[in-house]
């Protein structure tokens, strides 16, 4: 790599230097808003996947999408590279900046534009956090359904861009279920309105096209989401099991018998213990997993399905059941599972956070792999999962001061991520692709697979300028790391033909 | 347009003669597979929306993906059109022949090919019926949701192909919210795999992109869906209303209490009474209105939710309630509304089949403007909607044997479309932009969008030769439609600005 400091760097395409496009910049922008000194610019240099830093050539905070628009024409006409990031909470290293390139935030984006109840929509701009939205509906009766952990930080734009989920996802579905409009800026500097204001728009369905595509397409600048009643009453159950394949049975039953919960989280001893320790939220040690499942709805319907749940539990093989009494101790019973990562993350200097995504019936085969790989890699895993629709959520425990520990616990990730692949899963469920996992996507797709991607991204940017590098690998890379494609669920990876 | 019969037109691109190309796919496929008689190609020559007929060029029937893609590969070096067809049950045109092209005829794709009950998905071939997938599925008490009313005839594939919705769909979505991979073959004659098995697949949503895309992006060759547990049982009430804009409210106040009905259908006094005339369903002949509304779970949730649904509806205004009391009078009410279409094409010559969608707020505005217009035009729309997720099926009654009457009735469907579009819906709910639609989409979307349409076209299939003149517009024609584009909510028609 260059000796030369990453800031003066200048992309293989760019017309301009540093200096001259600071200039060029502040002829768009008020100087509070285009950032340039290196102690500004470090704030930026990575999102929540840390272990990737790079410093932003240049950092920029519009407010107006005209000046979105005129930033995009700069940075098409003169080569420069841009990237667009919310508030970086991403797991993924989507929002990484490029060394030679403008970092985009859409901090300034911070406003809510409607809360339309009667039609039970809001339109927001993207740089709102995704509890924002709920807060303001919350006096119409309403709210916003889905809700990554990360929901009081994350913004509602980068949910977009990594098509997020959370707890209630199963129920209610990802971010693409429940956007109706988006509005976004190409590197064209054309503003585009895609999807509509009623349940379906026509043509080309470059709404969902948009969503989860991690920035590489447009940037968003403004959104337009469904809200949703809040439910009259909700009740948690918690169940203790002695094995945590069982507690994996029980997701099963309760889905094959028509229960759709709002919330279905299974976590393992060590991710549980590791909880209790942190959060104090009653959590039983002595179980291999517990089970947390949520109703909503109404007084009656969450009483009476509760009761036929309690017995599934049971007839499951469930050691311990106990049901939360009232708000406060449904809360504390979440706030748990809502602490896992960092609790978690006090049981070793370091954890990476897999976010593989299984039919749902393969958890038991896949939990007995991982378990098989932690101890072929010799490294501890805590797992959590969003059970219901089979995302899981390994976080493999290793410390980076042990000289090849991050390589090994890497290298345990992508194993982890190929077995997902293996049982017919993919590679990510809400955390994106990013600069993670774009190794994997060689793994979960063949050449024309990629070579469509390839097509959609120059459909929409030709010359690769939206955050390059992020999601889709190039066919040379996917070449040069073996391009292992799985045809017809089969691996050729011959260890992982036993699961 | 040329006096020579039509089967012996050349496609300006072409490179083979009608007689070429039928001794080339001769080599693909077995004789009874290729049709170039013109009696054989007689029951090709319109799908649904019979008020447009073109006899095709040549119909092939492979049953085999690698018959399909050698067809692909063959029209794509020859230069000439390539239109997938499924049951021919759509209604915009989707699946009109192209007079110098191919028709691909899916109906030998006709196998189920796994229903894995573990996992509640099934992997079928597009030419299957909706029905049949729900049929097979039913012995391990599992269904496919979204139900179009020709399910009994229309295929899954052209379900795919159109986003298809049903009556079940506002509880349970649309095609694309049930399917989780599809398999297509593109005009180049590559078999791509899109989605997965898992709740999501990462990088651009290319499943969500091809669903809808009305055979312009590739030819569906498998789909798997997900399936849903049957409910224990299912309840429909019946309301009546002596006014539709109180039937439209009753909608309102039904979602805002948080029930989300498994169907919820208005018919209007005309619809209502040509349904009863028809099917003898017991519809009640005095009432302006009638809303339908089916509730499914388990049978204290149904019964305790009922409850709440006949207060709401009695507070609305209803004149009269009637709940089914057990499932043969379920599918008695259901019946008639089922009917509609059929029940009302008997009360003239021809029927004009509409489907806007509007943001459920608007229904009140949109039927009086209906209203206004059908005098204005001097013609009887009969109005049947999926009123809880706002999409509208006015039926405007016509005779084609009155000269300037088929015009008209465009010209009025083209207006309410309109209409739709300044209320912030859309020109389309279910049934495709086929060829019926297509200058309304100059109306939707401004030039931006419809640039960006034609580069994803162009991503997948750069000649143009998959589908060609359909669902999306040239920049061209809609310059000369006068490409009116709605901006911030407001069409430039002062005649709509009063709505």
């Amino acid at each position: 790599m260059s000796e030369q400091p990453a800031s003066e760097q200048l992309h293989p395409t760019a017309t301009l230097s540093r200096a001259e496009m600071i200039a060029a910049l502040q002829q768009i922008l008020p100087a509070t808003a285009v950032l340039h000194e290196t102690e500004d610019l470090r704030a930026y240099e990575c999102d929540a996947l840390s272990a990737y830093r790079r410093l932003p050539w240049l950092v920029v905070l519009p407010e107006t999408i005209e000046q979105v628009q005129a930033i995009a024409m700069l940075c098409r006409r003169h080569g420069v590279p841009l990237v667009a990031r919310g508030a970086g909470t991403g797991l993924s290293g989507g929002a990484l900046p490029h060394e030679a390139g403008i970092l985009l935030s859409l901090a300034r984006f911070n406003r809510i534009l409607a809360i339309d109840a009667d039609n039970a929509l809001a339109r927001v701009q993207p740089g709102i956090t995704n509890l924002a939205i709920s807060t303001a509906a919350r006096k119409h009766g309403l709210y916003y359904a889905p809700d990554p952990s990360s929901q009081i930080a994350c913004t509602i734009g980068g949910n977009v861009a990594e098509n997020s989920g959370g707890i209630h996802c199963l129920k209610y579905g990802l971010t693409v279920h429940n956007l109706l409009q988006i509005k976004i800026v190409t590197i064209d500097g054309e503003l585009l309105t895609l999807g509509s204001l009623g349940l379906e728009s026509p043509a080309y369905d470059l709404l969902a096209l948009l969503c989860g595509s991690e920035g590489m397409l447009g940037i968003i600048v403004e959104i337009s989401v469904r809200l949703l009643p809040l439910p009259e009453t909700a009740q948690v159950i918690m169940a203790s099991f002695d094995d945590v394949t069982h507690a994996g049975e029980a997701v099963a039953a309760i889905i094959g018998a028509g229960i759709i919960p709002a919330g279905l989280e299974i976590m393992d001893h060590l991710a549980l213990c590791a909880a209790e320790d942190f959060a104090n939220t009653g959590y039983p040690r002595d179980a291999a997993a517990i089970l947390l499942c949520e109703l909503d709805g109404t007084h009656e319907e969450v009483k009476q399905q509760m009761d036929v749940l309690e017995n599934l539990l049971r007839g499951g093989g469930a050691t311990a059941l106990q049901r939360s009494r009232n708000e406060e101790e449904r809360l504390r019973l979440w706030a748990g599972r809502k602490a896992a990562f960092p609790a978690v993350g006090r049981l070793a200097p370091d954890y990476y956070c897999m976010d593989g995504t299984i039919p749902r019936h393969a958890l038991p085969r896949v939990l007995a792999g991982i378990a098989e790989l932690a101890e072929e890699y010799g490294l501890r895993v805590a797992n959590v999962f969003h059970a219901g629709d089979g995302n899981l959520h390994p976080l493999i425990l290793y410390d980076a001061n042990q000289p090849g520990e991050l390589e090994r616990t890497e290298e345990f990730g992508a194993r982890i991520l190929e077995l997902c692949l293996a049982v017919g899963g993919t590679i990510t469920g809400e955390h994106g692709v990013g600069v993670e996992k774009i190794d994997q996507m060689c793994v979960q797709f063949g050449k024309a697979e990629l070579a469509q991607f390839h097509a959609i991204k120059h459909a929409f940017d030709s010359e690769g300028l939206l955050n390059p590098g992020k999601a889709v690998p190039t066919l040379h890379r996917c070449a040069e790391f073996g391009a292992m494609h799985v045809h017809g669920g089969r691996l050729p990876f011959p260890e992982l033909e036993r699961f």
